[in-house]
């Protein structure tokens, strides 16, 4: 797919979302560095987000991770004309290795997942669960730390429709 | 124990080096909230930790929990003499309910898990792992996030000693 002004324009949202009403976001630094329709890269300068070993501070790439997670899956459901509010349920992290620079982290869909079923599920109940994965990755194409979270949609018109 | 100022100490000095040395702790205005030789509680006020629904950031809690833990291994180990190095391993996370005011982290070592073990691994190795598990209380005594972690101690000397 050929870039765009149009194919630009949700990612560029998604930043200006996140920096605008996430404080921590805007103290990091974030950046929305690239999506192809299926994985989004969020990156973050090191000076912001360093620790007291000189290295990327654990919360920042929990962070980044948790927040590449959610942003795929409101770009997805964006795409797919939802509003859903889109919370993270659970996740789990390795840190395998620190991070001496700059970072990014890159979210996509756990394998087997699809996000066409999501939104069925979603449609169908008001509210579908989907896991996403993310890795920071290192200069060699290892993975300096990853993530493995469970993300969760409701429709805010089911839920207020079903509230008392 | 009664409250002194040399009991008081180590805690107030955790504050501060958390919040010179890591801008994230400071972005998101961190508090010691009180250590009574087993668990840390550190705090943090909603209004720089809020996300674009209006309660609490997932990365935030993700953060303070991480760093209670991180913090209670620390003064774990000042008390026992050591100032090994201490890095987080691996953290499971659940995100059980939306936080809507300030909030706080309490560490606690997990079940079984012994600080006089560790740092006797720590001596005769070099190295030590120790799980410790945290919760984000709400008012009503429930929890709205709950992390379990591993981590790391390593004897600088005994590292640099070690190295090539």
């Amino acid at each position: 797919m050929p870039a765009s002004a149009a194919s630009a324009s949700p990612l560029h949202d998604l930043e200006r979302k996140l920096r605008e009403e996430i404080p921590l976001a805007r103290a990091m630094d974030l950046r929305a560095a690239g999506y192809d329709g299926q994985a989004l890269t969020l990156a973050a300068p090191l000076p912001p987000n360093i620790n007291d070993k000189g290295c990327a501070f654990g919360g920042s790439l929990a962070s980044l991770m948790t927040l590449a997670g959610w942003g795929l899956v409101r770009l997805q459901l964006q795409a797919r004309g939802s509003d859903a509010d889109v919370y993270v349920a659970d996740s789990s992290i390795r840190y395998l290795a620190p991070v001496w620079g700059d970072f990014s982290a890159v979210a996509r869909p756990l394998e087997g997942e699809s996000f066409d079923a999501f939104l069925d599920t979603l449609q169908s109940r008001g509210r579908a669960r989907i896991g996403i994965v993310c890795e920071v990755p290192l200069p060699d194409g290892t993975a300096a730390a990853s993530l493995a979270a469970r993300f969760v949609a409701i429709d805010p018109a089911r839920v207020r429709a079903a509230a008392p």
